[in-house]
């Protein structure tokens, strides 16, 4: 396990709810330099288009603070058009819109370095019961990612699922489904975000889903951040579930994962700098945990399903 | 039962969520005008201090559309210092800004002919375990509220509870905590406000906290909506859960509520006059089929836990 | 569409939950004549193996009654040794048990006439984090079912999802998980059991669920019932989500169905045959209701996604 | 803070939920031996009348392990006639029952040199929408448990919240709502037991529904264990939340609680006697970690909502 941490940038800037907005607007170069700030950050997560209007500027910012990329963030959701769904819908028109979003930003992460873009489409979804065709608009996003996949084979089109919000049901709501639609997409460039806190949310063990993806053979990449299982609080992770945290983190070390773990963690209403260093210390801290255990016995411990002398065992190494 | 229909008028104008808005702008003249279109609206709750800074312009806005005030919505939460809370915080100084709030809303209130203001302290909680005291916090609120609703008993001051949003967790969270806060609090003049969504989303039934509170002899007061108990998506009412707002409906007529209901439905992705005259329509429906309904013979069926016979009978009364 | 109603006649005995006892016991034959006591009952889903012991009683007993099986449910998680599961646990011997049990069924069922058996592994899955291997549970569920279903190809292996009970986590939870097994599975006569209480439970919209098995071309069999979104409480249909079974059963008739719909409704401290007659009848009349509507229109309108418009008229039209 | 733990009885005995059933019967003697067994274990929660038909027998083997009697856990739900309920009933008849079960069992408490009998009132709630009348119900329960308190004011009458299970709703859902209970009783010998995992269950935060009951004067008492939040699943405590069972735990020594803390820990899957001892050893392991921690620090951290800092000393506290 080889573990780079980065941060989305978007949440080094102004940040909103319904009812109210927390700390000062910041240009995309003032967000990379914030992150910057934050020790233990090694790159960004970036949104495609709102935060990749002055490309150069943004390669030659990160160059100087000498943050990665460690992914693009293509946002199709944003646009005034889009609030209804964008990879969904009906009208080819905004699919296709959609699908010149995804593409601009694979280019883009390509300029970047980075070997990915990854896409929530939390706009797809529907309000009210009667309100959605399931099939078609399964068939849409099927069809827009299965194009917007083709566009390029050396960048990844990583889907990140999430139960709702901004619709009362986002359709891409699990990673079962979500590794079903990457089945129906049927390109080998597609990957799957699991973001620890969505996974939470619709009740997954985040280890499970992991192994999922794993034996699937779906690439993973990682957001990070905690919440109480109802709603998707984006709080710093392991303060609320440090087992199911360490347990990801046990796997992520099984499956040998060299890559990115981004924050995807909301700091509304703590200081942003403090509140990521505290995100990515915790994490470290988790991960030389995870690294200082005995693997086999553990697994051997599971596999012969010795349930408490496993629970005795982790407390002893976790616990002061 | 004598129900008058009306709207927040906040929902009238630009809404937004975490990632998205929707819809124009709009000053509180054109919200009202706004209501003024909604057939069957016949008043309005105001949010105090943001919708009345000109107080004369509103009154003769609402006389000129003949539209009546449900309350006056006192904002507690939307100043940027009140981000961490403003009725439970350890500053004096804040807190006393919320009860100042609070006492204009009820001049406010007074002046428009309104009998109340409702109050939704949605800041006033915790993200983090270890986060608050809890303790302090309660005694901070029960303060807050008793000085507030001493000034003036001419106003009763409804609290109106939620379980989260904008804070992981609100103290006033359930119906049976706010009538323990407002016991403890210990004036005359104070009320609940029971949103449907709100209950629903805590996992009550809302004809069992409105019982709870008429047993306790507490005044309160209806906001309408509906959701998927998970969340307070404040979608239109009935569409999700039927038969808990028929009943909510009963137990009012039960109780020979007159007074207002009022929209707390928000029209985020649906034309804003459709949806309210559609929420309208929904209740002044649903309040028919209650009217219709023979009480005593539901009582008698209820009384005797005759279940099915009663299931069979609604079907029957509700159902073509 | 063509429904035929059976009812699960294990539900028509002695029922338990963790603290007390309902009903009296009966056998297997009783249980049989007390479905045929139910108005609109045309077959049972019957247990194997404990109610299948003397098969030649039970098909004279069916003949006799003129009731049609839907499904033979087989029971791989009721013997002792099953309690920590069977079809997903690292032991040989027990998960050959458990495809002798399925192998058998199928056998029965066939014998029976049903073209069907049904199979819910409720003790596959973890209580604990850290408490097994996902991936290797993973496989050993595939590989028992693979066996199972290689039995014979006239019969199909029916998979019912759930998403806890009685483990804190079941592995087959969602509807997406089990079609993801289904594929690794890979054998041509499997489908998904999709029950509408387990599905509201894991927060699917169930006809979302529905669609997406018929898009994926799996064959399904509905179970019904009705909860509170929270547990599996086997209410009786839509007396709590109204709108999601129309919605279900909208769908059932879009696709043609033709086939049986299960009562999975527990009647604890109900009569059991006035129960499951309230739950034909409220089933019969949701049909009726559904196949009133102008299918042509309602399609157009969600195609246009005219989301109030389909709301009213869905009122109008369902509402008395 | 002086804790003494104990182990409620009847989880050493035979174990059901609705499909499977776990170990062997026990008598209550063997119960006890078995609770003996358990190192650390100071004294049991027994139930009456189920357990403690032959008292004599019940005293004289308590004495001989030297085990205390934390509570008499009173069984009002478990006859064949209250499984709709005991206390809330419109049968005089019935809550006479309850009351006399109540009253014998505080008799048999003070016999034993227990303080306290504890009630959870499980049957008493309700299912289906417009099933009961939610007024008449509340009096009744206040009638039945005001009766039982005044039986003698040497014990005291615990009531014990949970939101679910048995009834789809149970009446006595929270804390808040099981203190405006205690409120309407007003009787002085009354108090509340928080258990753990119920108040998980229900979307509170355990330690701050401590301390509404610490700041009411109500006297609690604790029954431990850890869930998922959705369901009772009387998990090993902390094996899911470890932070909020370390909350709670700190403000019990804040309170500098006396008294007993009592395990309602179901070993259904596990050893119980290895399943007990783990449940003791990670409470004194917790408890050991607030007694190290400097209390003085961590208050003045939280007064200044210094939440970062208060999230970093806490890891560095309590992780290794």
């Amino acid at each position: 396990m080889e573990i780079k941490q980065a941060i989305i940038t978007g949440f080094m800037g102004k940040l909103k709810d319904r009812f109210s907005e927390y700390h000062e607007s910041k240009t995309p170069v003032e967000k990379i330099a914030a992150v910057a700030k934050v020790k233990g950050a090694k790159g960004v997560e970036i949104v495609y288009p709102y935060e990749l209007q002055d490309l150069d500027r943004i390669k030659k910012t990160l160059k100087r603070y000498r943050l990665g990329v460690a992914a693009v963030n293509v946002n199709i959701k944003g646009e005034p058009e889009f609030v209804k769904g964008s990879s969904s819908v009906n009208s080819k028109k905004l699919r296709d819109k959609a699908i010149q979003f995804i593409c601009e930003g694979m280019d883009v992460a390509a300029k970047l370095g980075a070997d990915k873009v990854t896409c929530c489409p939390l706009s797809d979804g529907y309000d009210y019961l009667f309100q959605v065709d399931y099939q078609q608009a399964w068939r849409n996003m099927v069809s827009t990612f299965k194009e917007a996949a083709r566009h390029r084979k050396d960048i990844f089109l990583f889907l990140e699922y999430k139960g709702s919000e901004t619709r009362v049901n986002c359709y891409l709501d699990t990673a079962a489904k979500t590794l079903c639609m990457i089945r129906d997409i049927n390109e080998p460039n597609l990957g799957i975000t699991i973001d620890v806190g969505h996974s939470l949310m619709v009740g997954e063990t985040v280890a499970e889903s992991l192994c999922l993806a794993q034996s699937s053979g779906i690439p993973y990449y990682i957001h990070i951040n905690d919440n109480n299982k109802k709603w998707d609080w984006d709080l710093i992770p392991a303060t609320r579930n440090l087992w199911d945290y360490l347990e990801m983190l046990f796997y992520l070390k099984k499956f040998n994962y060299r890559g990115w773990v981004t924050s995807d963690m909301s700091p509304v209403r703590l200081d942003p700098i403090a509140a990521f260093e505290r995100t990515i210390d915790t994490t470290e801290k988790m991960i030389k945990i995870v690294k200082r255990l005995d693997s086999k016995k553990l697994e051997s411990m599971i596999r012969e399903e010795r349930t408490i002398e496993t629970l005795t065992w982790l407390e002893e190494q976790v616990l002061r």
